[in-house]
C-alpha cells in the first residue's frame, strides 16, 4: 500500500491511497484525514486503507491523477526524526573528511542523532538556503515510519513496529557541522529541514527486498541531471533497522508516527556512485590532496527515487532545487 | 492565563483552563480540544481562552477541583523539545564532573541539543529508570512553548513568539552520557523522557520577574522532601529565551507548540543549592576528592516548583518517584 499527504493548507495536509504504479489517488475520506490520525489508530485504519487502496488497483473506484507537485511530505510534521548513520563507509569518508576519527564503536554501537521535526519538506520543495557559504549538501537515505514502540523493544521484536518506509534527503550544512559537534552535543543548526519522498509505502510493497530490517534495492540520486549516486541500499547497512530500533528504545519508547533513518546509503565500490557530496570531495582529496566539487549553489537541483525490480519507481520522486531563502 | 491538559485517554489529552490560585479548572471545550490545537490556532483561540480564564477568576462560570494526578504534560507530545544549556555555572560544573573541558566558544555560542519529542511525562508520573546503574539525575529548568517562528528571527524580536512557559525535568543517565557524547553526535539513549510541570503559563502570568527573556524568580527543587535547591533563574541565565530562538532558527523554521528548555538553572553561589545531582557530585568531588552523593535510587521522590512573588506555585509542581521499569 501507497500513501501520500495532499497539500490542503491545513498543517497536517489530507491523506491519499495512492496506485501502486503511482498514476492515481483516492483521498481517505471517512477513514482517516491524515496519516498522523491513520497512525495513531492503525490497526482499525489499516485494514480499510487496505481495502481502498485494492478497490483503486482493480479501477472500482475513480483515481485522480497524482500531481507530485501538490504534495506535501507523508508526515508535513512529525513527533520525532531520528537518524541513524547506519553506513560505515560513509562514516569513515565524512569524518576523514572532518579531520575526526570514526569512533572506536564504530561498529558495534549504532551512531544516530535527534534530527528537528516541526517543518519536514515535501519532496518538491526548493531548499531555501540563507547562505552558500554554510556548504549545502544533500544525503540520500531511507527511513521507516514506527507505530507506538516500546522502551526496550529488541531487534528481533522490531519487524513489529515498522508501519511504513520512505526516502529522505537530509539536507546538511557541511561548513557548520564542525564548530557545532566541537560543542560536544551533537547537530544542531548544520541539520536544517529534511526533505521527504512523495509515497510511504508498507513494508510488503518492497516483497522480498525488505529482508532483515534492510531495502535491498538501489537508491539513485541525480544532481542537476546526471546521476551520480546507484548505492545499493542493502548489504553495506552495517545496523539494520531492526538493530537501530533496539538501540534508541533503549531509555524510552515512541509515539505512532516517528520516523527513523538509516544515514546516508553509501558503498565502499566508487563505482557506485556517492549519496552526498562529502563523500565524493573526500574521494577526490584522498585522489588529489583537495576536493574539487562544490557544495550545492543556487539553482543546482537534486532528485533522489527507488526503482523497484519491475522498475516503477517505489516512493515517488524527491526532486528538490536550492533558491536562496 | 494558566492552562493544562487533562488525561482522557487520547494521545493528546484534553484542554483546560485553570484558576490563577491553582484551585479550580474549566474545559476549553468549544474553543480547542487539545493544547496542540489551540496554539495551531493562537489567534483566534487565545482571546477566547483568556475571556474564559476571566470567567472562571470571576466566579462567573463553576470550576471542578483541579486534581493534578490526573494531569498529563501541558503537551503530551510535542513536535519538537530542543534544550539549551544557557547557566554557565552547569556547563562549567558538569563538564569538570565528566572530564570535558567546556568549549572555547562557551559566552558566545549557546550550547543546544535536540531532545526526544514522543512521551512526555506528566507532573506526577514516575520515573520509569531500568536500571539504577545508569546513573538517574533530575534537572530543574525553565522552559517556553513557542508559536510559528521563522526562519532568520532575532533576538530582539524572539519575544513575539513566546506563547507559554512551563517547568521540565530533563532527566538524564549519566552514566550513560560520556560514551554517548564521545560518538560526536549529541545526546541520545542519556536523555529519556522529560516531564513538565501541570500549568503551561502566559508570560504576563509573570509580571515583571519576565524580562528580557528570563524569569526572575526562585526555581525549588526538593529530594524526598528535603530542599535541595533554590535557585535563581534570572540573572545567571547567560544566554536569554530569545538569544537561543534567534541561535536555533538560524537555518530552520519551528512550528507552533515546539518546547524551548533553559538548561539546568544553577547559581554559582553555593548557598542557592543544586537543580541536578551531577553539579553536587561535582561541588563534592571539589571539596573532597570524590562524590558523595548517589545518583537516583528508586524510591527516590523529587518535586520542583516555582512560588510567584505572591506564594502561589506559578506552575504547579513536578512530583516524581523513582520506579523500576
Amino acid at each position: 500500500m501507497k500513501l501520500a499527504t495532499l497539500r490542503d493548507g491545513s498543517r497536517d495536509g489530507r491523506l491519499i491511497v495512492v496506485r501502486r504504479d503511482g498514476s492515481t489517488y483516492v483521498p481517505a475520506d471517512g477513514i482517516a484525514p491524515t496519516l498522523q490520525a491513520a497512525l495513531d489508530s492503525w490497526e482499525t485504519t489499516e485494514p480499510k486503507l487496505r481495502e481502498l487502496a485494492a478497490r483503486l488497483e482493480r479501477g472500482e473506484v475513480q483515481g485522480r491523477p497524482v500531481e507530485v507537485q501538490k504534495l506535501a511530505a507523508p508526515l508535513p510534521r512529525a513527533y520525532e526524526w531520528v537518524d541513524g548513520s547506519a553506513y560505515l563507509n560513509h562514516v569513515r569518508l565524512v569524518r576523514k573528511a572532518r579531520g575526526a576519527e570514526p569512533p572506536p564503536t564504530l561498529e558495534t554501537d549504532p551512531l544516530i542523532y535527534q534530527g528537528g521535526t516541526s517543518g519536514l519538506m515535501g519532496p518538491t520543495d526548493d531548499i531555501r538556503l540563507a547562505d552558500v557559504a554554510w556548504g549545502c549538501d544533500f544525503e540520500s537515505e531511507v527511513a521507516v515510519v514506527l507505530g507506538d514502540t516500546p522502551q526496550g523493544v529488541r531487534s528481533e521484536d522490531a519487524h513489529r513496529y515498522v508501519r511504513l518506509l520512505m526516502l529522505v534527503n537530509d539536507v546538511s550544512l557541511r561548513n557548520l557541522i564542525p564548530a557545532e559537534l566541537a560543542k560536544g552535543f551533537g547537530f544542531f543548526q548544520g541539520k536544517p529541514a529534511s526533505a521527504f519522498s512523495p509515497f510511504a509505502i508498507t513494508p510488503d510493497e518492497l516483497g522480498p527486498a525488505w529482508k532483515e530490517g534492510r531495502v535491498h534495492l538501489k537508491l539513485r540520486t541525480h544532481l542537476n541531471g546526471q546521476l551520480v549516486g546507484d548505492t545499493d541500499a542493502g548489504p553495506e547497512m552495517h545496523f539494520s533497522f531492526f538493530d537501530l530500533i533496539q538501540h534508541i528504545a533503549r531509555t524510552r519508547s515512541f509515539t505512532a508516527g516517528s520516523i527513523l533513518g538509516s544515514g546516508t546509503v553509501s558503498n565502499e565500490e566508487r563505482a557506485r556512485g556517492i549519496s552526498c557530496l562529502a563523500e565524493r570531495r573526500m574521494i577526490e582529496t584522498i585522489d588529489n590532496g583537495h576536493p574539487e566539487t562544490q557544495f550545492l549553489q543556487y539553482g543546482d537541483t537534486v532528485t533522489i527515487e527507488m526503482p523497484g525490480p519491475d522498475g516503477v519507481s517505489l516512493f515517488g520522486r524527491i526532486n528538490q532545487k536550492v533558491v536562496p531563502a
